[in-house]
């Protein structure tokens, strides 16, 4: 899980936020909000006047002869996170939350925004703009029907709508006599000017070999395997998700946050490889790695990354049928093909075998998560001496996770800003602590820490919840429930490509038989030093079915609004299930490595089985975990590993008797005198 | 569970089928097929001579200038079984199966269906006839593309064609140059001509009251009162499914196996109510009861079915907005009606109320329920004593149940062909014995015995599977992992207004924990004395969120291709379920009454808690059957029944699991690594 979008399609952004039952946001240190209605109007500190730089846009707008202009809160390659020279919607408007539509008429500015922004907005916002409290396109354009006249003009980026959202709003104009104007030059851009953040020109650099599951060599011929057994033998593919571009040919860079990609499109034809992106990030090591000199089938021919559309178009003229994956493809590059020339799927051939994991890369990312394991461990040996000296609080906290992912090798940041929530923030869906408002550790509350890093072999995402005093029977039954949850889906056995979405209820059922429940996914694919929440792999219900060699998430939570929140996540790996009768079969392999907190397990509510399933893995976490603590000399964590993976007992009163007469046998049998 | 479709969209047909995979049909007497191959072809007696159609159809064609005609399997209301008068496609191929369409050009014709059928049309059709082993609209269109010039029409009778159907031709003909021709006479009744079966001219009766939850007055009044509270205002809403107009009147007839419908369509407006049917049809006391005579919104004017699409234009003209329900709404009406007059859903709002049953349909339902349990423990006893002497066949055996339950008070007929199969038939899917072709019932196999009732209170359907001998441990094994799997969805506690798709998995656990599965649906509604595979209740993605009120199957599965084939199914009430903590949840209630086969349960694989709800479950049979049997001095059966609902104990250690936790918590603390 993660702040600021989860899953890289936005829709789930709003099922989250919907689901959870629009929790009102922190106390952000007091809802001082604008209002519009007095005369002068009240505006905040913390609104930012945006009258001059809505008359340039206006003008521009003139120039354009458009009545509206949309300005939606997406980059060019539908990125979770969004560099700051992309942050149009959050400048224009003065509104920074991370998700929200603007459109500008000649006369009227709007802001559409879910329930997890509305305060936010009237605090950000000055009085040009409205904020309409729904999203969709639907809205909006029942708006600009009211705003506009009838054969107006209603202009937008076509790099910064997908090719769904597009097709929506065209749908929507459909017969109203608006029409919708794709505009390559961002009009928002041309008034930004010299104050818009630069474009990121770190360098792109090549993985290391032994960080990569394949050569580019090889993940190129295999695409292009895939194109020639294609039914309509597509010439190229054409990759607009930059991790794509970044898994394709194994290069990285740090364009975006948390996500160590570089802005770039890739054209891979059945004879060439054009990699669009600005040449002067790649040095000659690089650029010789990517056999950039030469123009053969197998030579990387950099091209600029402004030149995309032009050259797809210029591609395109030929006798040529163009592989997308739709979901990642922007209008601005589907409307310069001809319809009869693309092969459309849903996600791009590199979309769909970057999800399977070879064996190279299982082994990095397990390994990646062995030293994820003994950052968190430290953390949390950490806080259960400092928390009680009430000298940390939420943001310290995150800091400190953050040194201690740091300092482990191949380390390369978090994967997603920190979740570090006490008490009742636990609660709140997204909530992020700041230096300035965050909440005290304390033994008197629960803790819940939700973070990853991004490693050179792979990216990491977990979630613990701790209590370090007594925890409420209620809170020991919530969070055993969540456990017993997540012990359920990773323990299923289930047939070979069976969805998800079928099998996600098994981590709610717990919850489901008491009364409770979360209102958020249960899990998200992740990738080797790419994104930590790496679509198509998941539960939802437009996730790709499960495969052996997929990762994914798996994390139930329970959430007590204005008390506490729990959830419990761990990264899994799809493995194939040895059942008693043959079959093709999957179930999970847990690669997360910490273990639950022992002071929140109720052990009456869980089954043999449950119990013999953790102290089977909290024997595997021993035996991953405990020789590295050793090998770095860690022994304060290796002591605490040793006692919070101590094997569990059933504590139904039935079974003590059972429980001395198996031990008084089993010792009996392994001939030891008691 | 029935033969011919399962659901009533087609759809689900071909998911069964396929997901069956593909078992071979039975062995229906020698597999002697037609040879077109050679000169002259070979051709079985089953075949019918289609020459003669063929060439008359081909004349009605050039008449109306088509270079093709669709000649699909079914009628004008998506009806589950189709009527004589309506099996076209049967009549002009010479092709029985139940699902299959035709398509004839000026020189070829050509039938598309499925594996389960494609011995059967090779035994059924003359050379005149290409088999086509695929489904679905795009195959069809392909071979159109090449087999008709360009600027050919492709002839299609509208009232057999659904929205969605038609779309899908329309969409893959586009941009063809080859056009979609809507020819409300029906070419192939044309040619059929006397000897074409008559349409049903039974009386059409109405319910009394004891069998309605409501008056068909409280019903309309419903409805009118849904469409004030719609935001689009509609002022009609309009019925194409047999079981809507038949629900909203509480009238039934029989023009359709199995359902107790008549042939009609309803059109309600906000001041009228009319009802397309055949006049004559209706008795003067019926006429009353419909309040026939007068012209007010309380009164039903009949109109002549014939007359439907006419009238709906003519309504159409008005200031108007016609409310369908596009699932059942076939193109012949949709076609009539301008696209701005319409308010569509998936499903009308007399289907979506439907499926939610008042109190009194509760009671109604659960009260059907105990009859049928009777009529099926009568023929479970009789089974029990006969099938040792050699004496019963599955054939026989069917006639049987049918007749028991004829005998119980409201019978009404079966609801639909009772599946009586013997070992290895019982792994086909679709499988019914028929008096010439079937299987002698031993003490050696499995017996499955799939089948249901229409009473005036209700619709049944209950599946058992038994064995009078000696079952392997296998069939035991996987016997009892259905049955966990039946009871584990039972159970389930989940909360309102979940997907049944969501939780259909936990029927399948217990199977895919040993390598296990089936390849049917979970689940579908029933009605009423209506359909019993009632839509839009189920566990399919397309089906719609369960909801206090509704009934449902819940009929896991296990089959072994040539050996023997398992079905648990019991009709089960949604609900409310009382949680620990306070919340909207829901359960099931079986309202099945019949005790599962003692000899096949491995009571060893049972948790405590399959136990305690199968001996609760049993508890409730006695009380709600042991009284009815008593009661009508079936004394043998009552002993019968007070034997198989015998508490059963758990088989001394389920501690089992219990020692293996140990051993393993044992072998931990000492520090061995297991």
């Amino acid at each position: 899980m993660a702040r600021a979008h989860w899953g890289c399609c936005p829709w789930l952004v709003l099922l989250c936020a919907c689901a959870w039952g629009h929790p009102k946001p922190a106390d952000l240190g007091g809802q001082d909000v604008r209002n519009c209605s007095t005369n002068p109007p009240y505006l905040p500190v913390t609104v930012v006047n945006t009258t001059v730089s809505l008359t340039a846009l206006r003008q521009q707008m003139q120039t354009q002869n458009l009545s509206a202009y949309i300005i939606p809160d997406t980059d060019a390659h539908m990125n979770e996170y969004i560099g700051q020279h992309d942050e149009r919607r959050a400048w224009i408007t003065g509104f920074t939350g991370s998700a929200g539509t603007a459109v500008v008429t000649m006369k009227k500015a709007a802001v559409w925004t879910d329930s997890r922004y509305w305060t936010q907005a009237e605090r950000q916002m000055d009085c040009n703009w409205e904020l309409h409290k729904e999203v969709g396109t639907t809205p909006i354009v029942t708006w600009l029907l009211t705003e506009i006249p009838a054969g107006g003009c209603v202009g937008f980026d076509p790099f910064l709508l997908s090719i769904d959202t597009w097709e929506s709003y065209n749908l929507a104009l459909q017969g109203s006599n608006r029409q919708l104007v794709s505009i390559t030059t961002n009009l928002v851009d041309l008034v930004w000017g010299s104050e818009r953040p630069p474009v990121p020109n770190q360098p792109i650099y090549a993985l290391q070999e032994a960080f990569t599951g394949s050569t580019w060599q090889e993940k190129v011929s295999g695409v292009r395997s895939q194109m020639q057994k294609h039914q309509k033998a597509p010439t190229a593919v054409l990759l607009s998700a930059l991790e794509e571009t970044a898994w394709l040919f194994n290069l990285r860079a740090s364009d975006i946050p948390y996500n160590p990609f570089f802005y770039s499109y890739t054209l891979l034809t059945d004879s060439s490889i054009r990699l669009f992106a600005n040449k002067s990030r790649f040095s000659s090591e690089t650029l010789s790695y990517l056999n950039s000199s030469c123009t053969g089938p197998m030579c990387v021919q950099i091209e600029d990354y402004s030149q995309v559309r032009d050259s797809i178009q210029a591609y395109a003229l030929g006798d040529v049928r163009i592989w997308i994956g739709t979901s990642y493809t922007m209008y601005g590059i589907y409307e310069v093909i001809p319809k009869e020339k693309l092969v459309t799927d849903t996600y791009s051939p590199v979309m769909m075998t970057k999800a399977v994991k070879n064996s190279k890369e299982q082994a990095l990312l397990k390994a990646s998560h062995v030293r994820d394991a003994v950052a968190v461990i430290r953390y949390l040996v950490w806080l259960e001496k400092n928390v009680p000296k009430g000298t940390v609080d939420e943001f310290s906290g995150a800091e400190l996770m953050d040194k201690f992912r740091g300092e482990e090798q191949f380390s390369s940041g978090p994967s997603f800003e920190t979740i570090s929530a006490s008490g009742l923030n636990a609660a709140l869906a997204h909530y992020s602590p700041t230096k300035e408002l965050n909440r005290k550790l304390s033994s008197d509350e629960m803790y819940l820490l939700d973070s990853g890093g991004q490693y050179w072999d792979g990216t990491t995402d977990i979630t613990r919840t701790v209590h370090w005093g007594t925890p409420s029977a209620f809170q020991k039954e919530a969070y055993t429930r969540v456990l017993i949850g997540n012990i359920d889906l990773s323990r299923l056995i289930f047939p070979a490509a069976t969805s998800g979405r079928m099998v996600e209820a098994f981590a709610r059922r717990a919850l489901w038989d008491a009364g409770l429940n979360y209102g958020h996914g249960t899990g998200h694919g992740i990738g080797n030093f790419l994104c930590v929440h790496e679509w198509p792999v998941g539960f939802q219900s437009n996730n790709i079915a499960m495969a052996k060699g997929m990762f994914t998430s798996i994390e139930p939570g329970y959430y007590k609004d204005g008390e506490f929140g729990i959830r419990l996540e761990d990264v899994a790996l799809v493995v194939e299930a040895k059942t008693k009768y043959p079959g093709s079969y999957l179930t999970f392999e847990v690669v997360s490595f910490v273990p639950y907190d022992r002071n929140l397990i109720d052990v009456s509510l869980l089954s043999p089985e449950h119990l013999q399933y953790l102290n089977r893995y909290y024997q595997t976490i021993r035996e991953k975990v405990g020789p590295e603590l050793q090998r770095r000399q860690l022994l304060e964590e290796f002591k605490w590993l040793q006692q919070h993976t101590e094997p569990l007992a059933a504590r139904a009163p039935d079974t003590a008797s059972w429980a001395s007469v198996l031990v008084v046998s089993t010792l009996a049998i392994l001939g030891w005198s008691v």
